[in-house]
């Protein structure tokens, strides 16, 4: 039951990411929404929304709380979102004295956005340290080899000599650049109740409780954005310029190991057929993942189209898509530090 | 490590198909490269390319050969392609007196595409199977409500009143054309050898093995096409007209749903903030994997750019994407079999 | 204000198509809507619905009518199509006696619709005239130079040597299925009145009038499917296969033409900084018109969740997407056609 | 010969926007183009690269040049770009003592894209005072209105009652973020040479001419960044996310409008067939153009993988989807303020 190759035994050697594959697990996004009810809990017990000895309660059931997941399955398929399941599981868990303080005043698209942010936010991270990485491991390469002869080439002809530099300083301009934009993602706190009124609460405790949620989760504090997809949709599209970015370095890459007189690679490829072969499979595949995120991107931006106060379809259609997008990502920062990495030599002196 | 909604633990109880996913799982693709293996050998063996004992050998060692599954999986992080690595453990298992009659003038291209064939016609047989299903529901609805009269809309607008039959057949003609194009869609047994060529052998063999090989597997036999990729993406184009049918058909029934006075369904999602709703879950659905597949088309579509004899970079592109789309017009097919026979009543009479 | 490069001043003389694009002309829709104004007066007529003499006037004034444009253009802003305004602008032409005679039981997307399905049909001819010649041609080519010795490719590295034959065989397969498809598609009329179900008049006289407007305007005949839009992003699908198949020819032609060694190529472009380019424009429009018309498709599946009986919404979105759609298809065969009449050789003997 | 919508002689009616589709015709690509040389001449002339009485000419010439269109039409056909004819054409009129100081050291690319820079930057100032408006109409709206009650309602049905205000504010959270984008967007000249070195000047005299050259055309000095489409690709993304969120706005409009007890509407569009129907056209076209984005936005990501120092193929993908975002962007916004203005009433006191 593995459809995705990003999820597969074996094709996930070449296209899957395990770090960034980890944060889309049934664990974490359980562990994340366990820790916004945590949080929930003990900030409205402070704002005084629920009783101190709940939020107790409800601390000490969640620490081991873990899910009946063939209930958490067989929900979904009913109601649309795991979140009502869980939210009775974990409301018979911390027992009748204090069920309706779990959750309390939130709803579904709370807890799954919430924890989608924390975890993009995670993902935001691990992307930084790559791309920081791959400019060190470019700078380096320059440093070896920038000074050497390239034919450079428009229209796919040879045009004019320019120098390796030249060359390289084309791959890492736009990573300069897109390292500087996940420095300035911003990822919120959702939290609006049942249509993003917060109507359970009065209106300072509304905001004072979003405000303490979004300090202990690590995220920012922004009113209830729930049928405001763009922050969604833009990181995608900063996962996507990323790809995008790798990919003209693969592109690029492929080309010059066409005759191989201007770049030198280790390892590549092995044919079933043709032992002599050596295939630039990486620089391959980033072209690969390059194209595959421009195509979901496409259907995060159609999920902009999100109605009212909360769109199952518009939404669920994000789902589909961004975890690949991000997995994408992270395989795609892989694959180019490899490749970079395998260049023993580029131009020619 | 579930990043696709079509593999998670709890999502996919919505959004996934288990039937069809069974068919993109390691075990069905292994399975079917064994399939082309064994074929391939008993073929040969009886045009005389390689000695009929060694074909024996062959179906007697595959038959119970199970691979090394992270051997594979590493090798595909350098090969680009599984195939070099599963024959060279085939290969191994056969013993050094037949090695070089295992995959005899095949690459690795002709087992992944020709194993990608077998498993699209069985899901083309599922999808047939499901949607003559669900044509026979909407008639037996029409017979019970199709006389109810329905407000006609246009632009989201009441226009006059139709029947419940007009509505029906608007959302059954497609499928009726859909369900026919499934029965004609060919699927041919991929064979060339290392460029197409089939330089292994002699003409008049490789074209008697092809033959041989196409009705071993029950696929059509078609001189290679390994650069050709229309099939292929004509088939995602019917997957998504599918889909799409069935998102109208999803699109209509959410918005019956609004005031619920012209239907009457039964069951729908719960939510977590509110007791008293009744989600149309499928229904939704149904508009959000219609939006999903026609997001993936265009990648498809992408891929048909494949350069020269085989692109490593458009071939990969189609992994990430037809499976997905193969599970999501499983999965819709199967919503809306839900949705249909939730429906109490449609119309007013 | 030439915003598209199909429409453009100059930009055209590379990607536009004359004959393809006068099918999208203002004047093109008015004449085929005329036509469907006046077919459907002489067939309401033959059967009884409308006087005769309201049918001769309405043919006699039609015949010189010239729409008010600018009333046209003003109209289409607030009513979102020009039928009605236009129908007001016939009435009045055609005078009192008769106005109500004029569009009587037919309701916007029956114009539009069937004007559409004309000018396809139309589209659909001169597309399998040019896909006819483009495949002669390239027999053509290879009686030339099929025998020649050509370096197979795969994952763009040499593997091993093919024959001119072989590649061609690559780029004139897909062509040749798609020249089949386009002659199986079928070109429907639209009739159905306000909301589908042609209320104007009894049942036996509508099956009468939609089939006498089928014949008269060289239609099939089919029941409304205003709502039904699978047949249109049917044929959104061939015309990106037929460039997806051409877009693979000029990818491959463009990487041949990087050394020239297995290529010779007439004509090409200048460059402006160099004066020794030759560089393979041609070839490169048609990966670029591939990857136009893989975007474009992925908005025509979208546009299929049609809600109800009209949705201005999906409805338009078809507008914005085919026409180009369709003139970038007929681009891609002139250019494809222009590249394969400027190969002067091709492998090596 | 009006493949577009957007060019439409009456279809423009309703999706043009004459004001930013004047940024794309002929008339303004010469324009911006001449300006280009113009300011080249005057800086190289400033820094001792071409004489200054070489500039004086070229100054004199260009004020009152006017191409012979026929030719550029004809050669970009050959060509891929209207550079070297329109350059071949200026020289001949700056004469032959001259005219090698015409576009010296430049080439296509540089020209080409900072002439769409230049008009991009003047499209940001559009579309800037634009979203600034509607901002201030929506907020209007809420000062009249905001106290009102809605039903609100998650998916797609009625859930609590909230307040106009807070759906109001759901519609312009996002575009107060996508207006403070709009200022972030930095539009750099592109000036490179044949092959992105400059090599025809040295290199202090190259960065000179580069900064002043940005200085002369009011754009951002950045090194050439002619294989580097992040910038232009992001600006896309931006355009894409200001309709998909006027496209939220119609979505929900057009629901309101279905019965019509939430919203009242003055204007709306005229049916054909049913004269009683006030069709809320503007609404619905606001969701067409937010899906049309999303389409070409996937393009615009395709060209990134922008091979070598200059890819005909990518870039001229470029060329076919840009202008038409960016005119789908200001008549989203056009038609959003008719929107927002035809709004009588919403909600309920």
């Amino acid at each position: 039951m593995t459809v995705s190759p990003f999820d597969h035994p074996y094709l996930s050697g070449l296209f899957g990411d395990t770090e960034i594959a980890s944060q889309f697990s049934a664990a974490a996004e359980i562990e994340t929404m366990l820790a916004f009810e945590t949080a929930l809990a003990a900030v409205e017990a402070r704002e005084g929304v629920i009783p101190l000895d709940a939020s107790s309660r409800i601390a000490d059931v969640l620490k081991h709380f873990s899910p009946d997941m063939p209930a958490l399955r067989e929900a979904i398929g009913r109601d649309g979102v795991v979140v009502p399941e869980l939210v009775r599981q974990l409301r018979r868990a911390v027992g009748d004295a204090n069920d309706r303080n779990v959750h309390f005043g939130a709803t579904s698209q709370d807890v799954i956005d919430t924890s989608l942010m924390i975890r993009l936010s995670r993902i935001r991270a691990i992307l930084d340290k790559r791309m920081r990485d791959l400019l060190s491991d470019l700078k380096h390469l320059e440093q070896l080899h920038g000074a050497n002869r390239l034919m450079g080439r428009t229209r796919m002809q040879a045009a004019i000599a320019i120098t390796v530099s030249d060359r390289l300083r084309a791959w890492s301009g736009p990573l300069e650049r897109h390292a500087d934009a996940l420095l300035d993602c911003v990822f919120p706190v959702q939290f609006g109740g049942a249509a993003g009124t917060l109507d359970a609460m009065g209106d300072k405790e509304a905001a004072a409780v979003r405000a303490g949620l979004a300090a202990a989760l690590d995220l920012a504090d922004r009113p209830q954005w729930q049928s405001q997809r763009d922050t969604i949709a833009g990181f995608a599209g900063l996962l996507s310029l990323i790809t995008g970015a790798l990919g003209k370095i693969g592109q690029d890459a492929a080309l010059l190991a066409q005759d191989g007189s201007e770049i030198a690679l280790s390892g590549g490829g092995a044919s079933s057929a043709m032992a002599h072969k050596q295939n630039p499979v990486h620089a391959e595949i980033l072209v690969t993942l390059a194209r595959f995120n421009a195509t979901q991107l496409s259907g995060m931006h159609q999920a902009l189209v999100h109605e009212q106060e909360r769109s199952g379809s518009a939404w669920s259609l994000e789902w589909l898509l961004l975890p690949q997008m991000a997995v994408a990502t992270g395989a795609s920062l892989r694959l180019g530090k490899s490749l970079v990495g395998s260049i023993l030599r580029m131009g020619n002196s």
